[in-house]
């Protein structure tokens, strides 16, 4: 199949893929290739279209949880009737410190892989990492046309350009759009989030209307204009919604969030108009969009030139600009190595780096690391983000070090200059009085949140035993009348080590987490085979173990009490695996009592 | 010196070093032996008792920074005049995640062990961790006299007790007592915190008066009764006050930190009002006496029996019995062994854990690990406690893992069940505003919370040049008119790694870095001397390397590829130095390209 982004909507696309391509013309409506216009603005395909000779009882919808439940990240749910699988989000999440060394975390998609040929479609709600992180790896695997907003595949489509050899198709949707695949056939719905292009949707299937909420929240001032669609969450709801699936990140906050259009207010205030003078420096999100041009349209009316910073930061603003998601006057763009032509009240730059990543551009700034700007007593550095649970660290290191170096730093303990894309208790409920689903099921979110959701919903009139908290691998049983769990199917995390998977049944999670506490220890000992004495000196490598000042006493101490250990030991009956044992206990007792840590320690021994 | 905990004032202490005796009758006045009632109560010693012929220019108090700015944690500041040093607080620090298999942070305390024979007095402002954990470690290299409340030393003495060789004195002061030593004259004065027994002091010397408030906040509604002295700030400031040092931990939450009985009313009602049918457990922080008593009230009040688990919740809840600071009815306290006994309804557990340490009593009931508590439906489980920044991850697992067994589950994001124990904005102006001092410096926060502070006192009239941020090994020197920087110190971090101390020079920690990444792979090949040929297979370990279902393909591919290098290789001219790290590099390129890791490689050759 060749790799087609479909920019827009007057492109076809080609597939080399027969079966694809039987596919494509069985269960694509005419809709998709025509949209965005011409269709029916708000009407899912007529009941009529679907072929169906069921009996109710029959219409058996199955939902398996892949991600994203359970957890906050890799999100990816699949939806199956009869021979037909479409897949909801196909997200990674990056490793816990108990999985030391893994780079990223992707969806076991065994039951996938197992039915790999009614898999029909890949729908994406946005273009976040944890809803579209794990396509590279999953494509691999399985084939299946990519669906999605003009942004999201675009962001795609710069994320596979490292993955060259993976070849997809993908075809931009946009919100009222209707899809037709097979006997599902999926609405798009606008939604405000903290990336542009984010889309629910309504999965008509014969068992019932599926909402899917994706992350979203309720933004009655958002940037591009364009509020989350609640009129059509509302007649969606009036037609008759049978199960609900909402996202539950930020369900255990109260009220509602704050307006994206907020933050930029509150830019302009403590950034543009206290600090006319200095040079503006203001890290965020990438993938944040409509803060991106919040930014760029400041810039403007204060006449300051932008530089853009760091590589995600280039490479999406080049990818949201040409899917006109973003839009400025080029002239006021300028390359960051050109700063210096430029006063300090006639710069702002937008950067990496809001989560103190390691090697980010603010990051290197802070650390005097930064080719072409140096941080001093006239930058104002704005970090226009939260810090994500774990990487306060990182973040507050980085604010230290740009106050040492005199510059302002503001952030979000001291000014609003952030809001969260995800509802709060009151947008979440506005969900559910919109759509007044028969069934429900929280997702995205931890066990906690996902709880806290059952127990909302519940407050809101929704009877208990209509509600299931799922689990990853849980499967469901959707009919017209009911909702039930049929059981569960091998699913969870798959570790990217590299290049290549890591497990958590082998020992290399648990070795690497012991080598990072204590280090490591070799013996080697060559051992004449007919006097049993040691033929030269023990050989003791160690690394992470001893200290510099203290390496050479303790070498030292254990090659000598090895000897006499060797001497003392009567092992010429024994067997050899058996005598590294012993002397491999005999070290490992050694060091502990001397440093009370515990390396990994080996024996070997040679008999000459 | 015997270690000798004075625990009341009926007390009298023994010293057997006569240099210490000596000291004692040089240093100490009458006051501290017959505290705590005789004393005036709010007077300092009357400045004709300090013997100072100097002339106002030579009155020189050299303040030395070794802990707690810069950073949360490890607070330590010594106050130098002629031959005298006292010390206030001797805190320790937990590692970040870039000092893989360091326990624990201490000061670098160079300058003192420089200066032993100066060193008077440890001055401890109250007993948590980062202002008494490095006492065993610090006792072993200085002697000097240990000040404190009686809880804060019942706190030392229990800490002490793993460090038996570790002797010293201890002597129990309390608010308003005055304590001589040499030319400095110490007030202790009452404020409120997270611990029962906080202490803030008043250092009258030759250059003035300087107040360390140690962390404090000032609450109107104390659990004791006694809130933070205001007054005698508000007196001390008329009197004059030279030197402001104040914490700075919350300097960045605007307002006022909520009182700690507004937790007791929440805790009645979320916990206690609501579920009278359940077991409540709630976990909260050993040390906070003060929320442990209004538990116990609360228990009292509902007729429910208490038991203490998790092994620091056993020992402070003791100690702070034993001085006093906690008051129950024991015939209401159980063994958590006899829990069965009772009715789900007749108990309150209450429990460490509530930052998800690995091997708190709370995690192990989430893992059904904990011998006589197996969480279910009928439980309620309170975590009194915000998660400290790092500690989310873990926090949130025990949660999820509560709510999965069935339980209630209670915490900082749902309910009011916690209070931060330090001063915000306003209640850090409030001392400002109070004590009205000549010259301000900022401790105990990140250098943002520093920066802040600064700001702050800038904003209450103080002018910039009065203002100096300090920094670790920072040196002040302050004389009746003048207050300014002298220079720097050896200061910093010591690593307590097992038994003996890390540093940053070896290469350990990188290793361990690299390790908890990559793992390691250590090669040995035995080559005949005469034939310069292997004598047999290579001999590859890897641990933290290869997965289980990869490691046969590789290590064969690595032993052949191995052997074929050695055959094409010319090295009989060579040093065995330089074969061995061709052979390394060979091993570490193939294993990169084969698994996109970087283990630490050894190789070794044997010529026989």
């Amino acid at each position: 199949m060749n790799k087609q982004l479909i920019e827009g909507q007057e492109k076809s696309f080609i597939s080399s893929n027969p079966q694809q391509k039987k596919q494509k013309s069985r269960s694509m409506g005419e809709q998709v290739n025509s949209y965005p216009n011409k269709l029916p603005q708000t009407n899912l395909a007529p009941k009529s279209t679907i072929l169906n000779t069921n009996t109710n009882k029959d219409k058996k919808v199955k939902i398996t949880f892949l991600g994203g439940v359970g957890e906050i990240g890799k999100n990816m749910t699949a939806f199956e009737y009869g021979n037909e699988i479409i897949i909801v989000d196909c997200g990674m999440t990056f490793p816990d410190n108990d999985l030391p060394g893994i780079d990223v975390v992707i969806p076991d998609i065994s039951y996938l892989i197992a039915n790999k040929h009614k898999v029909k479609a890949i729908i994406l709600t946005h273009g976040h990492e944890d809803h579209i992180g794990s396509l590279p790896f999953v494509l691999n695997e399985i084939k299946a046309t990519i669906y999605g907003s003009r942004l999201t595949l675009a962001l795609v489509e710069n994320k596979m350009k490292e993955f060259s050899k993976v070849k997809y198709k993908a075809i931009a949707v946009k919100p009222k759009n209707l899809l037709k695949i097979g006997n599902f056939s999926i609405e798009f719905i606008k939604v405000n989030h903290s990336i542009a292009g984010a889309l629910a949707v309504c999965i008509n299937t014969p068992a019932g209307n599926i909402i899917h909420t994706g992350d979203f929240k309720i933004d009655f001032a958002p940037i591009d204009g364009s509020i989350t669609d609640i009129t059509r969450f509302g007649e969606l709801g009036k037609k008759g919604v049978s199960l609900l699936m909402c996202e539950s990140t930020n369900v255990c906050r109260k009220g509602y969030s704050m307006s994206e259009s907020n933050v930029g207010k509150v830019l302009e205030e403590v950034a543009f108009k206290q600090h006319p003078t200095k040079r503006l420096i203001i890290a965020t999100f990438a993938s944040n969009i409509h803060r991106l041009q919040q930014i760029l349209n400041l810039s403007q009316k204060y006449k300051r030139k932008v530089a853009f910073t760091g590589r995600s930061m280039i490479n999406v603003s080049e990818v949201a600009m040409k899917v006109g998601e973003l839009t400025y006057d080029k002239k006021n763009i300028i390359d960051v190595e050109k700063i210096s032509k430029y006063a300090d009240s006639e710069l702002v730059i937008i950067s990496t780096g809001s989560q103190g990543e390691p090697m980010s551009a603010l990051t290197r700034m802070a650390s005097d690391n930064f080719k072409n700007i140096k941080i001093g007593e006239n930058d104002t550095i704005v970090l226009s983000a939260s810090p994500i649970p774990g990487n306060e660290k990182n973040v507050y290191n980085v604010i230290n070090r740009l106050y040492k170096k005199g510059a302002e730093v503001i952030y979000d303990e001291l000014a609003d200059v952030h809001v969260s894309g995800h509802a709060c208790q009151e947008e979440i409920k506005a969900i559910h009085a919109l759509t007044k689903p028969k069934f429900f099921v929280p997702i995205h979110g931890e066990y906690r949140h996902m709880k806290v959701h059952k127990e909302l919903a519940m407050k809101l009139g929704m009877e208990e035993r209509h509600i299931i908290i799922p689990d990853i691998g849980m499967q469901l049983e959707l009919t017209p009348n009911n909702l039930k769990k049929t059981g569960f199917t091998k699913a969870g995390m798959r570790l990217v080590d590299g290049m290549t998977l890591g497990d958590t049944e082998s020992n290399v999670l648990n070795d690497r987490k012991q080598l990072s506490e204590d280090g490591f220890c070799v013996v080697i000992l060559t051992i004449s085979g007919t006097t049993s004495e040691l033929v030269s000196e023990p050989f003791v490598i160690t690394r992470g173990v001893v200290y510099n000042y203290e390496a050479d006493v303790i070498v030292r101490e254990l090659k000598s009490n090895l000897s006499v250990f060797i001497k003392s030991y009567d092992f010429k009956e024994m067997e050899l695996s058996l005598l590294k044992n012993e002397i491999r206990k005999f070290v490992s007792n050694f060091i502990y009592k001397r440093t009370k840590r515990r390396p990994i320690t080996l024996a070997m021994v040679m008999m000459v």
